[in-house]
């Protein structure tokens, strides 16, 4: 068994982690903290976990984390860079849900999170935790940057189109919606029921933190530069991201089913929709998959990709085991097998 | 007084056109037509209504439309259209809230709607119901056809770029989220609270019924040809649609907020907010406003339009008060100048 | 003219009530302060307000409250113990939302808020305003207590049992349910929509600050003692309360239902729906109205009430106006007499 | 391994059905009967099921039900008691999630469902399917009733008291939400997002189908005469009950608390929360647990238990996969033991 710690989980992907880590066969989960927690017992700020563990939360100058195989960062960004460094000289795995390690650039992170980076030194060797992009690295990884919710579907969803190159990587457009847990588990205003219920609004349209990543990763994949216009709106639901993508063909593509399907073949959690059917998030909820439906409206010029994740985990903490498992050399479907809760 | 009847009450356009013509101050209800609920009081199917009218539906056979001074069609298509020729020969005005006459061209309706047109020879003569963009055909019109919601939201957001000649219009793209009451109040399965809540799709990516129409009004906007990539989404909520469009910038604009402020300066139901806000559904919710912004994410050359409105409002019933007033050279706002109910 | 002040009306009753004045023919409202938002437009705290006014929050010390008319508080508990008797002193009227005055015994008060009143002296002299109690009262009095939302629906449903004395007072439940508003627009997680949504709880099953203030008022309305057990819950949305009220028959009742149509026979906002059918919240919304039935389930001796109202309308803001109407001498639904938004 | 068949997997109660077993370590879903679907791809009507199985719905003509080792009917009232019969005369076990077996007097049965029992002489055969009443019968019997949701919460939160004799029989009161799924997956009207949506309502207060089953099972717990005041509300979400129970204490009761915990120690899906904590439906989805929590407020003498289930597992198909459990001797918490997805 595999003795993983987490830091920082009393938020909505730190509780998602517990869940599948909880009851992953491979896993002993040996310690959680938390600043604020300290010393309640998870079940108790988190009842769906009565009878599923008896730990408390550790205070982070209590926990014994060097101890563990693998550590998970659940924080908010700004924590882990200051962290990890002395975990990795200790011989730990680390794999971070935040933000810290995502951009290899650590003057562009600094740029958006408006800081210096605490442990620049580490931006270009932590590997970026996309499997279908990135597996071979993930394996040998001592430190992975596990990828944002929305740079997940928008990056699956344009791949196999900028692989082979057919459309203009200068003029993406990734037009996105998100449930309100992607907002964290945080008192503020805007989340409240009576502010994001019945309703529906863009934000973040001048620029998203998110938006780097997601250039970072899509360069990555395209021969050439690329340009994404960026607009994520906030849909009144607890869960889910559909990404709605739309490029300018500049190739003529025989079957543009076909080129998706064959490129997701092998891939456990991408599932390319028969012709015909659109992705809807509740179909992906509580597990680890991405649906994904690429068109071509009327034949034009245009091609539509809907992609659909659970954003707390193929977004965030379903990846994140499948990143664990990829680190561990265990089948990457281990502990996230279940099938959707519907409705 | 105006004496008004309306045909075909019993779905979400047909009680939100009541709400607004029973508090109208110079419009009289005399008539509602309901083929299945006929002779049930209104205030029993709509308990919202009771202490506001003792009236009850009336069989289609036995309304007295003709001495109407206006009637309104709030019917699925395919019923004002063999209905209508009759009343405009007796000298009614119409103001039709299906599709039957928002194509001018027939044989395009037929090729969308999948049957021949009953009354092919009024298309043409329909007057386009946007009063942003048909005012003054408006006031003079014996029939309108009133838009769709995802047209009107769409066009009034292009409306200022076209109209400048500053995108190309060959290039557009709409990204749009509606609420379920845009389904209608039929009692179909997709429609269910257990399967549109908490799940955000897109449908009709292949082609919705109002793209036609959406292209037919831009084209009336821009002085070269259109094309636009259109996809529809579900929220879900009740109310609201929100258009998120992206434009290619091909000629250079100093100032786009300046362009929509000026655009709209006049408009009584425009609302172009101050720049850095958002629009959201819920802000124009049970109101005729379009609330609208403008943006130029990182200075690229793809504009972003947001705007939102209340598809059964602007959408629909308010708009067609608003086509009413205009036809009786009522003040535009009379009756439609309510705040919205927040949160 | 009647000039209207209001002290912090940043939360959810604030906007409600600056909705409802603003738009009511007889006032104008001259100051609305705000500790917090000093110096901000209303507009863009809440921008439903766009168009309506040009007002901006002013600081308290900064506000002219006692040139006012009548001021409204629409503040936390505590707030307006401290600053009503000054204005009092002036000659000001005062509505106050708060829990400030409800209860007539100040040691009762301090009691359930844990700390002395501020201005204990008037505790015996604010009229309580239940408009279907103590009208009368009201009309002349100088300072109101608004009362409560839950205790509103709870006394108007138990109302007519109680003083026709056909129910055991020593035996009154209220099992009921509000929308998310009632906890107001604070920045808390149980408020989330990831809290709260897909949600449904008891809360303060033990002891809920509202309990007092519903007994006191039963008991005027009893002739004998009363005791209430009161569950409130939570359920998922915005808006609305339901009570449901559960009475032990002690005296045979010939027809429940004259019962209640006769007792509120000439009350403006209490709609007794017509036999068999029920009260939605959904159909009160945004209205000064309760729509309640009655029912004896199986004929047995257990009679079944249920109150349908607006927590932030009949609840709180609505029930003001309609307070400040009769105060004024004005038509009680003057400014309230608007059809509800639906669906 | 187990041969199981589903009758009528195509609404609510089904997916979810299909769900548990095609997880089941111990089942293998060798037949899917649809009148409506057959020969369709479970996985096409149900996206989440795609990658679990491969099986269509087969006509219920078709379908080779005999050679099944246990056949669930997840079918509205009506079907189940016209194809019993022979299933069991070949020594088929059946587990009933409908109504048809429900009530042990036929007489009964048809005055609320207002038709003969086609099976009359098998409803004192069939054993009641709440295994935290009879879990022996359940063990050895061939065909079991799967209770009802409202049922299953009622009688799990009444059982403790009823069974001490601490209340009064005579006067139970059962105030429930539900959400609407258990309405099933039927194209009407009331169950659309945008009526059932920001609503809550009372229905069947005058007599729901549910009444006697519970009246009858309480009657079971109870060394007295029951009579149940049941009133059940529908709430604005997808899944849960939560049953709010009010008894009328007749005998001291120490310590309610620990009447409880005593009571459910060895129970593994009945969770009596520590004092002071409230169940909530959302931490109970998608499991087929329990919640239970008992309070005496302000010490007099009604006692409220409140219960929270998922109606579509523990009120219907997580329910009926423990009855398997039992049936066929295995661990009773087997394929049952997942983490809820929370938020």
């Amino acid at each position: 068994m595999v003795n993983v710690g987490i830091v920082g989980a009393t938020g909505y992907t730190g509780i998602e982690l517990l869940r599948l880590l909880l009851q992953h066969p491979e896993t002993v989960v040996r310690t959680v903290t938390s600043r604020g927690e300290a010393g309640r017992r998870l079940d108790d700020l988190f009842p769906t976990l009565r009878g599923y563990t008896d730990l408390s939360f550790v205070a982070p100058s209590d926990a014994d984390l060097q101890s563990c195989d693998i550590v998970f960062f659940a924080t908010p960004h700004n924590v882990a860079m200051r962290s990890v460094p002395e975990l990795l000289a200790a011989g730990v795995r680390v794999i971070d849900l935040s933000a810290d390690y995502r951009l290899r650039d650590p003057d562009l992170w600094s740029e958006w999170y408006g800081e210096p980076h605490a442990s620049p030194e580490l931006c270009a060797q932590a590997v970026y935790g996309l499997p279908e992009m990135n597996r071979g690295d993930i394996a040998a990884a001592q430190l992975v940057a596990s990828p944002g919710c929305y740079p997940t579907a928008v990056q699956l969803g344009f791949l196999p189109l900028l692989a082979a190159g057919c459309v203009d990587a200068m003029q993406l457009i990734a037009s996105c919606a998100s449930g309100v847990s992607g907002a964290g588990r945080q008192g503020k205003i805007p989340g409240l029921l009576s502010e994001a219920g019945e309703n529906f609004k863009a934000y973040g349209v001048t620029g998203h933190r998110h938006l780097p990543e997601i250039e970072q990763g899509l360069g990555q994949m395209s021969a050439s530069p690329v340009q994404l216009t960026f607009v994520p709106h906030l849909a009144p639901m607890n869960r889910g991201i559909l990404a709605t993508l739309f490029g300018r063909l500049q190739a003529e593509v025989d079957d543009l089913q076909a080129l998706f399907e064959a490129h997701y073949r092998e891939e456990p959690f991408v599932d390319v929709l028969p012709s015909g059917q659109q992705p809807e998030t509740r179909h992906v909820r509580g597990s680890n998959r991405c649906q994904i439906a690429v068109s071509r409206p009327q034949g034009r010029d245009t091609v539509v990709v809907t992609a659909a994740i659970d954003n707390l985990d193929k977004g965030a903490s379903g990846q994140a085991v499948q990143v664990m498992n990829i680190m561990l050399e265990l089948p990457e479907t281990c502990g996230l097998d279940s099938i959707p809760v519907a409705p």
